[in-house]
């Protein structure tokens, strides 16, 4: 992707990339995006679920909220920031933060019929693969409530920061201990429904391991 | 706080809360906000570090970035939100996250000499506490380059998910796991600076127990 007036990066321009491998893995490894738009009462930033196929992003909402609503007729900002970690570096100022960011441009538009089911397919076997053919599946009543929107990933940057401490020259020999704490999202035991007698399926025994190896 | 035509929660209102204990929970858990804000290129929605103190929400940025221009001259609405788990209900459109979200509206001011000092010795604080007195204090220059905002949090609202899966009566015998696979913010393994011969600090120390113990 080339960088478009709304996305380059101007400060420390050399964290951004543009390309679309990067982009993916951010959007990938996130279960929720900040959305920002604004209306006649000003700007929001709406924390919602979150989910790609291809070279979209999607969502979904109910057919009433304001949120879809205003999303179909407005251009509006989604963002997505994971934190990796502090970097804690000799000098005050020269402290940050490790983290992917990815922000995407542009407007969303509502997917219709089998699409759309298509797309709540995808973003269930997004949260717990091989689940859907287990459950009780959506009816027509259910789809036809909900709106499920894309927005693609056309106009769209990201910056990075990893790695270590970035001290000047002359701190490096103040006496402190200067390093990286990381951060990982970690998982905790499952925890079964009272009433549920069945067994864990393997995208729940999954979930146990992730967490004991943490 | 009363919530105002700003923060009123209409989307599955029992989930929100308007309290300021609530709010500076899910503020203090946070070291991330996303702030969105409108200019004459649209929306934007940009991830920035974060603290509290009192009843204030802190950002720092350079004094030249575009955002904190705008944001002394315009109302914003600053967002944290921490997803805590999914759940896997028994139908597909019961599935849900566990989150704990605040929004904040309001306008951010620029703190002035000793308060903005004073409000990044508390942001050190939060990030690494005791390491302000081991540091290379931050220099005049680079106090002079630097502005600390603030926002009140006096117009805000809160909205939490917590607890199992909610599933409707009839899908309660359909044969397929149902419950919650919580997530946490896990510490790694300090990373010290290959250059680094200081012993780690107490709360280097406590980082790798916090991480041990996950």
């Amino acid at each position: 992707m080339s960088p478009t007036d709304r996305t380059r990066v101007r400060r420390v321009a050399s964290n951004a990339h543009y390309d679309s491998a990067t982009l993916h893995a951010i959007v990938d490894d996130a279960y929720l995006c900040h959305i920002a738009f604004s209306d006649s009462k000003g700007a929001h930033c709406i924390p919602t679920a979150c989910w790609r196929e291809g070279d979209y992003l999607y969502i979904h909402g109910s057919n009433g909220s304001r949120m879809v609503k205003h999303l179909l007729e407005n251009d509006c900002c989604v963002t997505i920031t994971h934190v990796d970690g502090l970097v804690l570096a000799r000098s005050a100022f020269n402290h940050s933060m490790n983290y992917r960011s990815a922000m995407i441009y542009g407007r969303f538009d509502a997917v219709q019929g089998n699409a759309a089911r298509n797309a709540m397919v995808a973003f269930m076997e997004k949260l717990a693969p091989g689940r859907q053919v287990e459950i009780r599946p959506g009816s027509d009543k259910e789809y036809a409530a909900t709106t499920v929107l894309r927005i693609p990933l056309a106009e769209a940057a990201c910056k990075l920061r990893s790695g270590g401490v970035e001290d000047d020259q002359e701190d490096l020999s103040w006496p402190v201990w200067a390093g990286v704490l990381p951060w990982t999202r970690a998982a905790l035991p499952p925890q079964p429904d009272a009433a549920c007698k069945m067994p864990a399926p393997p995208y729940v025994l999954a979930w146990s391991k992730c967490s004991s190896a943490t």
